[in-house]
């Protein structure tokens, strides 16, 4: 009986959590500037895969800020713990199976190094999300460049505290150049070059409006 | 075009991500002394899950004591802080659709009453894992009662660190009294109770043999 065999001789492991979702687990890490585009694209990217059937969960400070990182602030060292818990969270996902996608600031390279040291080799896809200081003041979509230029949020980044910009990111995406439904489309043939996505996968067109 | 629906109105939530799965997501979570068999029971209901096209996850000490709680000890404060981490690992994972096992000594009430209460409604089911001490000191797999008893670990639970037994636990189990067969189909009647399993799923028979 087949369901003998598994239970003699296969603990239930990445491998095994994998093959049910028949997919390629993975850390998707989109690191950029605040308004730089990382969440939007995480977002889209989440809804187009799981419309493909992948099963997929979106990390992001929405679910993590209030929660299992709720007693850190914005000092040096509280993001440092912070991107440490959240590149934990996100291991444990991926081991789960899952597509993972994590949208952080994550200004530091040690850091996210150690987020990439602590997953399986090639599970862990570092995404630069890239739009200028400049572009990233002028959208400002919740007003905290100016805060922060005002002085009245501190330690910023990109203002009062350093970003360190990836040197050899698995993919970089500009989006002060490229619009949501080309930056989504270059991530699907990314995912597709590095065998997360199979054959025969959908890209977005101008037609789909992303929530 | 369906896919343009739900791209349009249906961001990827719990519900989407759970109906994927075909399942509802609960954490079950697995509370009692050490050695009273918590891992061992929330392991072997993995497995069978699993077998039966469950996606599940496990979180126990062994995957977050080295990685998301490596910085925190024993004493009461540790204690809290490592169930306040490990529950909001759990209510992610539950939010990515997943059954989600949680097996942790979780000595103080307080303590797993957050977690439930940061949880939606009917998915947090507490699972007490009751063994006499004398039967977990008799058991003693790892050496670590008798350790404690001669002062050689500080803080064990049930020597000089108190534990507090659940007062309304959705389920007990007396792990002196059944075998982990009968335990583990205790847990499937349970957990088809509490519509995560659908009817028609399989009992294990005493020739399966557990991991």
């Amino acid at each position: 009986m087949s369901n003998n065999i598994i239970w003699h001789h296969h603990p239930v492991d990445q491998s095994v959590r994998a093959k049910m979702k028949a997919q390629k687990p993975v850390v998707i890490w989109f690191t950029g500037l605040s308004a730089s585009g990382k969440s939007t694209l995480a977002g889209a990217l989440e809804q187009i895969l799981t419309i493909q059937g992948y099963h997929t969960y979106l990390l992001d400070g929405d679910n993590v800020r209030h929660g299992l990182c709720g007693d850190l602030g914005f000092s040096d060292e509280d993001r440092q713990e912070n991107i440490r818990r959240v590149g934990e969270v996100a291991r444990l996902m991926a081991d789960s199976g899952l597509i993972v996608m994590a949208a952080f600031i994550s200004p530091f390279k040690a850091d996210r190094r150690i987020v990439r040291n602590i997953l399986p080799e090639g599970q862990f896809l570092e995404v630069f999300v890239d739009a200028s200081l400049d572009i990233c003041k002028s959208r400002d979509p919740k007003g905290l460049y100016k805060k922060a230029v005002q002085g009245e949020i501190k330690h910023f980044t990109g203002i009062d505290s350093p970003y360190e910009a990836p040197e050899n990111p698995e993919l970089t995406i500009n989006t002060g150049k490229f619009n949501i439904h080309e930056s989504v489309n270059m991530l699907l043939d990314f995912l597709h070059d590095h065998d997360v996505l199979k054959a025969g996968f959908e890209k977005v067109s101008e037609t789909h409006k992303v929530i």
